[in-house]
């Protein structure tokens, strides 16, 4: 099958097997200057070929599956997404036309697509009550509910966006909100408040884990920010969904324990009668939007042929 | 067949039909001061003499559901309760002990229970997103996502301990957490904040909201803050699981349009991007738990008739 995770700036495309074989790999850019129009038809196209590549190569595509940054109203199939110019889109229609109705198609959340992929064939194998938390550009999360990726008609999720910096500390979200999670707790946050704080530009959260490890206090002050938001919102999904085990993702998580050992330990201190999760990196890494997506895709068309409702 | 709600000062009781109709109830005392044992043996005996009851009226007893505040083990069936002095305490084994093998058993927490009943027959029939929230003694929350009523191995839903007060205001909840939602919106902490604030003692939180129709300004000061902080965990719920509906349920609910528009006009001017819920009054009232353990337990019987698995 088809699958892209397309991206605010470039698209990750894949030809995927039934057993999650990756056969073709490849990256397109995302044309997000030219709006959404443009951004559409990049898909649109790159979906096209893909699946004449696919018949060349001797393969039949069963289904296509399309992961983006955004809210998908699962009523209406149209996404709502920022990063690619996107309001009130009707995406879903767009690519059932593109591509033939003999074909299924799973237009889903990039997060929850790798939420997917985590639980089916990751860090969170196993578990029926769960979190996967990718901490990059922005942050969203994938929460396992009683054994099901929650959905919320395309709406839930959306951890990063709620307050967790109250008082003058908060910041104006690109949201519209003020002091979300996102604005002091993602990779981009982390390079731009180092650079409010010290005048300095970095080369992205990298840069400031690096300043880190070398001691620096004015990395170490931001870091302490993002660890004390963060801990805040594990201690609060804790509470509320009981999950037994959360994975941390996306370019963060690079740090390894560094990151992962004041999590564990600042949400142990204070948590009281609740279960503790464990606190784990996610193990798909970039791959797993893609893979999400095509393992949707796949199981939607299991379903099908066995008789039951498509996921 | 046998309901019980047991709470911390007294037992509501019932026999249901299975279409719902009350046959019979009755309110028992709780006997909390003589410690945990005693609690559960008075349980135990009020079930068995209901279905004496029940089989001296010509009724055949098919199932007995019984609710409790407080954390019910999914793996165990043990409970962990402050207000029943219980703690590990095996409920699930020694009731099937007392009522024998040939009836159905569900042990169920008391809101969860109370939202099922909304959910089946009350203010959030219908929706498949929705959260119950009855603001009492103390808060949970009962929460449907994606068309279930979540349970979380029995941990989930404790939305009135999650901390949305902070700093120096942040008081100790009786869970050893700070600045937990139940510190300042149940219709408790509405009558002790007004008693610390003023030094006057007020009849639970019916005199509170008396003072607040009054003008009282100590009255005011005191709702002021419980509606920041329910408005704060509403919009919170509302990013992260993106509710149509919320019930809002529990003895505050008895200050209807005073609660509720302050709530919805606080959200409504909080949200950006998430889907704005409806607010509404929950309508069952006190019997929401005693009908959730009736009906869950009618559908446990049920499904175990069509071949299902009992839920």
């Amino acid at each position: 099958m088809v699958a892209v995770d397309l991206g605010g700036t470039r698209m990750k495309c894949g030809l995927v097997a039934a057993d999650g074989a990756v056969l073709h790999r490849e990256t397109r850019p995302t044309p997000r200057e030219a709006g959404g129009r443009a951004v559409l038809e990049a898909l649109l196209e790159t979906v096209v070929e893909l699946g004449q590549k696919a018949a060349a190569d001797g393969h039949r595509v069963r289904a296509v599956g399309v992961v983006v940054p955004g809210i998908i109203d699962a009523a209406t199939g149209t996404v709502g997404a920022e990063n690619l110019a996107w309001a009130g889109t009707p995406v879903l229609a767009e690519l059932k036309a593109a591509i033939g109705h003999d074909q299924h198609v799973i237009l889903a959340h990039d997060v929850r697509a790798g939420g997917y992929a985590e639980l089916r064939q990751g860090a969170l194998t196993g578990t029926t009550n769960s979190l996967f938390l990718p901490l990059g550009t922005g942050i969203a999360a994938a929460m396992v509910v009683d054994g099901s990726l929650v959905s919320g008609d395309g709406y839930a999720g959306e951890l990063g966006h709620t307050r967790f910096v109250n008082g003058e500390a908060a910041e104006l979200c690109a949201c519209g909100q003020w002091g979300c999670l996102e604005t002091v707790a993602s990779a981009a946050a982390l390079a731009r408040r180092y650079g409010v704080r010290t005048g300095r530009v970095v080369d992205g959260s990298r840069e400031v884990l690096e300043l880190l490890a070398e001691g620096d206090p004015d990395a170490e002050a931001v870091w302490k920010e993002a660890m004390a938001a963060l801990i805040d919102a594990l201690v609060l999904y804790t509470t509320l969904v009981a999950p037994t085990r959360i994975a941390i993702g996306g370019g963060l998580v690079g740090a390894g324990e560094t990151l992962l050992a004041p999590l564990r330990e600042g949400v142990t201190a204070r948590l009281t009668f609740q279960r503790n999760p464990e606190i784990v990196a996610a193990v798909l890494g970039e791959e797993a939007g893609c893979l999400g997506a095509a393992l949707m895709a796949w199981d939607s068309v299991t379903a099908e042929e066995s008789g039951e409702q498509p996921v």
